[in-house]
């Protein structure tokens, strides 16, 4: 999407890939929404590094770097020995998995990319179809998003003001975004609206990351404390929420995603607000059974007991709390399927509870 | 309450005063929880600083401090001419009224004291008089806590986890607090509890101070993201709620309070968790007819944009959001009676609704 540089306004995606060079380009996150650079992995070593420090963050998105970073790998192999070949590719693909272990992203990218080499005859070949597979991967992932963006923007009307939580931004994706992508349709089709984007702590990825984003697009907003949301509801100041999910159950339509997406689908439920969830397909989970069974993952409780920001031109982290009080600090919250009012996926928008009878258009 | 200094635990007021050096004594809130400091103000235009700079905050606290500057002012009378003290007390009075012009308790608590000195025949004699009930006001404040703490302490049942928010502590008063009030009974009688306190963004009195006057207390808690209690209470790890409120309609039982308390309350009746107000006479308003009708402080943005904290010890405010991002920072919701349980005054456990028909004995 657009980022505003000093004289002008260009194109970025989050993450794409250098040809000549053989490196992946990122937006470095860690510097937003301070300082706006473009990280290059010179070799799929810095990659899996960059995945593994937080350079690049978000489901779509590192899926999209692990599919890149094995193409580069695979690029580098040096010869034409095919017998030689396979342990080198495991080695890369081994490496850019063990980045974020727990994330599913990564390992499907780069399981589609294997697949698609696997016609190749000769290195060479093999090699121009890795890039071809994770070109098309990063490519997808911007045509579902766009997709989510068609169906979710005739719910965005003239003047509405919209909710939405944590970044599922273009910055989550290569580009467009889940949450945000019904918004960016909406303003490309000239509709005008105000955004308050819950800051979201401890992270404060709505306040770093979305209120950035939208900065750069030209969309109205402002940054709310994650506590503020329930009085301007009450006073008529919300008229819709989106918000993106880390995990969405198939059989049952309950969500996980960041900590406080529940409180504000309560919130929203009490007020009649209506409250979507956008989706990529990828987050689909088919296996589970109940919202219950979600591992609810504990983070550092240094996240709550301060807080990272810029002070004199230089990005520290402030201990707010007092040195004798320790924090509890979930990441995830589960949203039951009652309080979803819809969940927009690039296939269109489903009750939750109707996404088990339409597993076979929503399954990748 | 009790302080933890290097190798004592020591018993403070948060306002108290020096009569030999007619001085008032204030813990410097500014500096919690990273210090511990006594603030002297020396005269009653010190004092008046104290106030509007919020060395010391909380209706109860600035309620006695105001009284007690004004008993330091009016003692600083030099000669015994009673035709020329009336004008030295306005000039107190007026000088201590104005350092926080929004509030109430500031003035209802001065006009104790001068409607006390009146009887008074020479000027030591009201010098005296005026002391005396800036004494009484104060120990009155702190007899109200204790009442609070005995109604409210048997909600509190062994191995309960009970949620607050903000700080209605004993910093917000002389001593004991309002919704710690019957935490600090329920302790007295041997009760094992866990507390977990809201941070409370965007100015963090949760982490700040109610976390810091727990752990001096030696009551076990956590602090959490104000997002999520919501999580916790899903997961049936919150057993009761407890708030205090900056003002409760008495005619109608709705209550406002910081910002969040509201979202709180309607997370605990999803929940069928018991919500309950712990309040001091002096916040009851009998004249307003809806909360709609409260004002409600729009606070400046950047506490929102950014969070204060401590590094290399030294505190400072660090920029948290981009600088092209805006914020909107409202400080009070109203939560409305049918979501309040009860409401615990000095007087005993009332329903919201039962406020008005209790009115004699509420009123001060």
């Amino acid at each position: 999407m657009l980022v505003k540089l000093n004289r002008r306004t260009e194109h970025f995606r989050t993450v794409s890939f250098d040809a000549a060079r053989n490196a992946v380009l990122l937006i470095e996150q860690r510097l937003l929404p301070h300082e706006f650079r473009i990280f290059r992995a010179r070799d799929f070593r810095e990659t899996a590094r960059a995945i593994r420090d937080m350079v690049v963050r978000g489901a779509g998105a590192i899926g999209a770097t692990a599919a890149y970073g094995l193409a580069q790998g695979v690029r580098a192999f040096r010869g034409s020995d095919l017998r030689k070949f396979p342990a080198h590719v495991q080695l890369v693909y081994r490496t850019l998995a063990a980045a974020r272990p727990t994330a599913v992203d990564p390992v499907n990218a780069m399981n589609e990319v294997l697949t698609a080499m696997r016609p190749g005859k000769t290195v060479p070949e093999r090699q121009a179809l890795a890039l071809a597979s994770a070109e098309e991967f990063a490519n997808e992932d911007v045509r579902h998003c766009e997709a989510i963006g068609r169906h979710g923007a005739p719910l965005i009307r003239n003047g509405m003001k919209i909710l939405t939580h944590c970044n599922a931004g273009w910055l989550a994706f290569v580009d467009v975004g889940s949450a945000t992508g019904p918004m960016y349709t909406a303003q490309a089709q000239g509709k005008k609206f105000h955004v308050f984007c819950d800051e979201t702590r401890p992270r404060s990825q709505g306040a770093t990351l979305t209120a950035w984003e939208l900065a750069q697009q030209g969309i109205s907003h402002q940054i709310i404390a994650d506590s503020a949301a329930g009085h301007l509801m009450q006073r008529g100041k919300i008229d819709l929420v989106i918000v993106g999910s880390d995990r969405t159950l198939g059989r049952t339509g309950e969500v996980a995603n960041k900590i406080g997406t529940y409180t504000k689908a309560v919130l929203a439920a009490r007020h009649d607000i209506p409250f979507y969830v956008a989706i990529p397909l990828s987050t689909i989970d088919w296996n589970l059974k109940s919202g219950m069974n979600i591992p609810i993952e504990q983070r550092d409780e240094h996240e709550v007991l301060g807080a990272w920001g810029i002070r004199q031109s230089q990005r520290c982290y402030v201990r707010v709390a007092n040195s004798s009080s320790a924090a509890l600090n979930p990441g995830f919250d589960v949203t039951p399927a009652e309080l979803i009012t819809g969940i927009i996926t690039p296939q269109g928008i489903f009750k939750p509870r109707e996404l088990l009878a339409k597993r076979h258009a929503l399954q990748l």
